[in-house]
């Protein structure tokens, strides 16, 4: 259900306005997941999301394959960003007539090799073609489950949680910058693992789990970063009814980043505070609870881990602190599938 | 998960073969649904289908209203075809840049007009853009329920069971052919049903259930009639391993559809047959059990109802037998959205 920018999300808010619930959606829509309370041990959680080719993917920037993989990845991570066991996935492709099957064949393999690694069955799905369109679309949904009691939600965040979020944001921009312009003399070990970051992502599943079996309690609001760092840091804040604060100096930047930035005189910060398509997961903590996630990520030998600043109130919005002290407001820039230029 | 004619079905059947499964997967890919056990006195039905400007709709033909509903629809029929209960849907709408916020609105309000009428919650779903293509797409998964020992599927037809179908088969085509030839100059009492039952079709949901009330024992194979009578029944027989002949005498032709045939010189059987989207229902009856299906269905005054013919052997094949007692074989004729002309 994850979604890029401002006018998609007027979209969905105005569409979707007032639609009629009942008591067994523990959280309808507006999160990662919908979760429902079948009355068993486990929530059912369930998500959906697309990619386009000319939108999300190019056949000239990735392999079918690697188009597969990512279109089951992203619906993983919204998953993950909920806490959750992904279980079962419905997979519905929209078909051009020009598509060869060998095509189909490799993006079906990236599919099911994406799936056999979260453990997660194929168990339905649908083919169409697409009239007079040439672009290949591939819609997923995707179920999982999480324990009563432990799942969790962008809208737990309070003021003085501390704000942690996994890997390295960016590196998926930054690996699409280097593939948009792939006659710029890059020197290969500045973009190989960056681009293989943007082309597969990876879907943060045990992350997601050992943060839900810490529960609410300790993690009080989680999201996965598909948006952008703003991006979803201001999600969290809208549903949770907080500001945030984003240290920079604490910002963590891969390597790679680093020196592809140098290399063109870009500012790496727009990558890591704007870049969409990470995947890793944002999340925000009790305070005096750092140390029990930290060394729990750790010891279980899971993705890196850096604490990035603070949950404030939410009269103070989204901001940034420099290494300096001063402040200032961190405006959201997210990807919009309906306006950004690819 | 319905889809339409031969390639299609290869294509699938190549690509979903000899997918991982687990004890929990009662159907998976191959049904209306998809069927998961997960331990309550309920099953969890699973399915989706897509509907893609000028494959499945065009704005010309449908409001965006009509449209809206008809996505949900034929996902209800799915539902249906299990003898199930819908209960949740996701709505996943891609949306072309030209496309105005106006008609995504009636759009929208055509599904939740729909979902309301089923009692059916929308609770979640995706929007994306369509990049260069300017075709709509709507793509709906839907969940649904059916009790334990109660779910019917296309595999349980055995030689001597009485072939039902409710309503009238052929009109969704006959309503098409309307649309698709405008000037021609027919009284509207002829095209006016016939355009709305293609326009924004019946899922036979109350049938569905009753039918799932008395159970597998009784009706021992269901379908609902989305690629067209022959080719729906093609598929029960597959699944279950047996031949069909159809009595053409007793097929249920409209009214309507027999008024535009002799109009138009045209062979009413054609549509009756081979026209798909009619989203009735199709299914078999344990011999000796017809009179209780019937006088249920009178008692609760659901859809008309008719036998059309038997089971027989799969020697036999799928048949048609005339009024003289001559019996010729019927060749499947469905929509193919990958080789058929709009």
């Amino acid at each position: 259900m994850s979604t890029a920018a401002r006018s998609e999300f007027e979209l969905i808010a105005r569409l979707t306005a007032d639609l009629p619930t009942r008591e067994e959606v523990v959280v309808g829509i507006g999160d990662d997941c919908a979760v429902l309370d079948q009355g068993g041990p486990r929530l059912l959680l369930l998500t959906c999301d697309s990619q386009v080719e000319g939108v999300h993917f190019t056949f000239q920037t990735s392999s079918a394959e690697e188009i597969g993989r990512k279109a089951l990845a992203i619906n993983l991570s919204d998953i993950a960003a909920m806490g959750g066991e992904p279980r079962y996935a419905l997979i519905s492709l929209h078909i051009p007539r020009r598509c060869p099957p060998e095509v189909l064949d490799r993006l079906y393999a990236g599919l099911r090799q994406e799936a056999a690694a979260a453990q997660t069955l194929i168990i339905g799905g649908n083919v169409s073609g697409t009239g007079a369109a040439e672009t290949l679309a591939i819609d997923i949904t995707l179920l999982g489950e999480v324990e009563r009691g432990h799942v969790l939600t962008r809208s737990g965040a309070r003021t003085g949680d501390i704000l942690f979020v996994t890997g390295y944001p960016g590196d998926s921009a930054a690996g699409l910058y280097s593939l948009l312009h792939p006659d710029y003399p890059y020197p290969p070990e500045a973009c190989e693992r960056l681009r293989a970051v943007h082309r597969v992502p990876k879907p943060r599943l045990a992350e997601g789990r050992l943060l839900s079996e810490l529960g609410p309690e300790i993690v009080t609001a989680l999201i996965d970063v598909s948006d952008g760092l703003s991006g979803d840091l201001s999600h969290i804040c809208e549903r949770s009814g907080v500001g945030a604060c984003i240290d920079v100096a604490r910002l963590p930047l891969s390597p790679e980043l680093r020196s592809l930035a140098t290399l063109l005189g870009r500012d790496p910060l727009a990558w890591v505070l704007h870049g969409g398509e990470d995947y890793e997961l944002l999340f925000t903590v009790a305070p005096g609870q750092e140390q029990t996630v930290q060394e729990r990520f750790a010891a279980a030998g899971l993705a890196p881990l850096t604490p990035i600043g603070q949950v404030t109130d939410a009269a103070g919005g989204l901001r940034l602190r420099w290494p300096d002290g001063r402040e200032e407001p961190l405006a959201v820039q997210s990807w919009d599938h309906f306006t950004s230029p690819r």
